[in-house]
């Protein structure tokens, strides 16, 4: 029996609470149908890659305690970097090619986002030529990559942020006094993160009670209207609101507040959209409002990924490695729903020359027409995303977490 | 056999994510030992008293599903309140001991903090005239109640902080870049929670890697130098925050924050001390920094709440009710270690004079003697309390909470 070619495999872009559950799917299955070759991680992507710089991947998770452990784990185990390729010359193509010959790779595996896409799509035609296969796993909380059904990444923030609203809803409404929230985030340029939060509804609440979305323009009369409204037939407010929405003529509310704002030493960005909007509550309505920024924390709370993220992005990786055996190159894996009624997915793969570099934003049918809400079309399409939890293990009252 | 006397519970002040375990312990006790006497909610603490608003809690929690329900559920399910009983006259105090006694209540039960503690002092010694037994649950994040080893609600805080701590280092340290992350945790006077971030750590785990609390004066100039040191053999530094710490001139540094910083409206108050902090770095140490405020979600995160708290919170509910059957009154329950070796408490009561009003703040042993960091005597005290998960039951994803 012949030895089959080693492979590598890098972690890219910012972190999400599965990367590295598709790295233990793209692990696991090269230990099955790999022959005993090598498994190489890079360590901080493209970057580890022209350092040379490599984990074997074959040594550290022969033990299956720890590709378990790797399963909820969050960010990336590799390492991850933000590097682009540089476009004025292939002398840096051409170190990866050199090095992948020299290891004896035949087969590249990079998870990632958008940009990630990129380096995978300038890669594969070099790869071609020297009969390396080179495939993208998808990866990231924005759920904006063209091509897949959604992304693996996006239901387990999904998940975080509806849990984090409804356990807001609750502690902002324990005062009989009317009070408003603003809750910011995540998501620059498409607002399917903020469009979740919906997901925290159900008979008992309400909340959120209002959400704008970066794919329509945010006007702010139109803003304090929809709470004047609101709070007409309720005393707390809930509104979940996009890190990126933008005024009408472009240009970021977030921005505005930071060129504006001044601390004490002359400097800007003090404050992202919830703390101006926040602001603006308390100037023109003359009551009691907070905001609160989820931030990191929604990328990374790995203690309530959704199950069904976690196993798509174990079957992603997979699946990355059954389509390089079977040939494949300079595509990506994308989930397909195969069932109108009943949510199931299959994996396939889709030319990564048509996902680098694109978004996908949120479609208008997801949008309600006035632009402060979603539409029940998008909690059909986005609450299988959020279904199952992990039993996580815990380790001394804390989550058990895998570190190189 | 005679029907015994009414009683009345109440929440008041910040809700906690276990309020409503201390409900419960109180209404199952009260159900067991009660005679078929009725237990009353008073909606929004001591003022739901004063409008005379009651639930009827005999009937919600006679189905047990709610009391499961009722223990995991964050926030005050009777709803809570601020108010402070009105000093110069004791018109509010014979106001609500005559609708006692017009609803032949003989217990009265008030789970809350310092201030709620406050009202229970006040209205036992004209309890006591009218045979009516006031007994204080304690509740609050902050674990600055007097008298007791801990306060429920802390425990689950400081998992939760703990649990985000150990998430966003991962996710902090994906790049291979040098960075900060600055941490703002609640405690205005005290440190109890900034310390427990401290329960992150383990062997592969340093964070945080500084810990400033508001028992120590805090210097910039220091603080800069401590990160300084700190990026010497490490790319990240995690450092945990109070928003209460104040330099050595008593001036709150997040007040100092808010009184420089000017928005477009004129307005103080746009960050909070972590913000402050991130542009001293930036400015000062010219590195890639970020500042997170934990917020809301960390006093409501119920979905990660402890388990050892969850129990206590019950008990304690469980305890006032049996000490108001034993006749005591003007008492709060606290909770004491029996021994060195295993973790164990029992339950007991206090006089609330000496609790009411009163603050307990992180002791010199629990704190390094240079002031950035915690003790390894602070880790033996709170490693218990964060202890053990409850099976959280879910509903379509998120967590199912109980609404009144």
């Amino acid at each position: 029996m012949s030895k089959l070619k080693n492979a590598v495999i890098g972690q890219s872009g910012g972190p999400t609470t599965v990367i590295n559950a598709s790295l233990a799917g793209a692990v696991s299955r090269f230990f099955e149908i790999g022959e005993g070759a090598t498994i190489y991680g890079a360590v901080n992507g493209i970057k580890g890659i022209l350092r040379e710089e490599f984990l074997d991947l074959n040594s550290i998770f022969s033990n299956e305690d720890n590709i378990d452990l790797l399963m909820q784990t969050p960010s990336s185990y590799l390492g991850s970097c933000r590097y682009k390729l540089k476009t004025d010359s292939d002398e840096e193509l051409k170190q990866i090619i050199n090095t992948f010959v020299k290891k004896d790779v035949g087969y590249f595996f990079y998870i990632g986002g958008n940009d990630s896409m990129d380096t995978v799509m300038r890669l594969s035609s070099m790869c071609e030529e020297n009969g390396i296969k080179a495939i993208g796993i998808p990866k990231t909380i924005d759920n904006d990559l063209p091509g897949t059904d959604h992304c693996p990444g996006f239901g387990s923030c999904a998940k975080y942020i509806a849990t984090s609203i409804s356990e807001m809803a609750l502690d902002a409404g324990c005062y009989d006094i009317k009070n408003v929230l603003i809750v910011e985030i995540m998501g620059r340029n498409a607002g399917w993160l903020t469009a979740s939060s919906a997901l925290a509804r159900n008979e008992k609440n309400s909340a959120p009670d209002l959400i704008y979305l970066p794919e329509k323009p945010f006007d702010e009369e139109r803003f304090l209207y929809d709470i004047r409204q609101k709070l007409l037939t309720r005393d707390t407010v809930i509104i979940a609101v996009s890190e990126g929405i933008k005024y009408a003529n472009g240009k970021c509310v977030a921005e505005d507040s930071q060129s504006s704002a001044v601390d004490m030493f002359g400097h800007g960005q003090l404050g992202g959209v919830g703390k101006k909007l926040e602001l603006l509550v308390k100037k023109r309505l003359g009551i009691k409002v907070r905001s609160v920024e989820l931030n990191i924390p929604q990328r990374c709370a790995a203690h309530n990924a959704s199950m069904t993220d976690i196993t798509e992005a174990f079957n992603c990786g997979a699946a990355a490695v059954d389509a390089a055996f079977d040939g494949e190159n300079g595509k990506m894996i994308v989930m397909k729903r195969t069932d109108k009624k009943r949510y199931d997915v299959i994996y396939t793969t889709s030319d990564i020359n048509s996902i680098a570099n694109n978004e996908k934003i949120v479609p208008d049918e997801f949008i309600s027409s006035n632009g402060n809400d979603i539409t029940e079309e998008f909690i059909k399409y986005a609450a299988p995303l959020i279904q199952g939890e992990r039993k996580i293990k815990f380790d001394n009252g804390i989550p058990a977490y895998i570190k190189r």
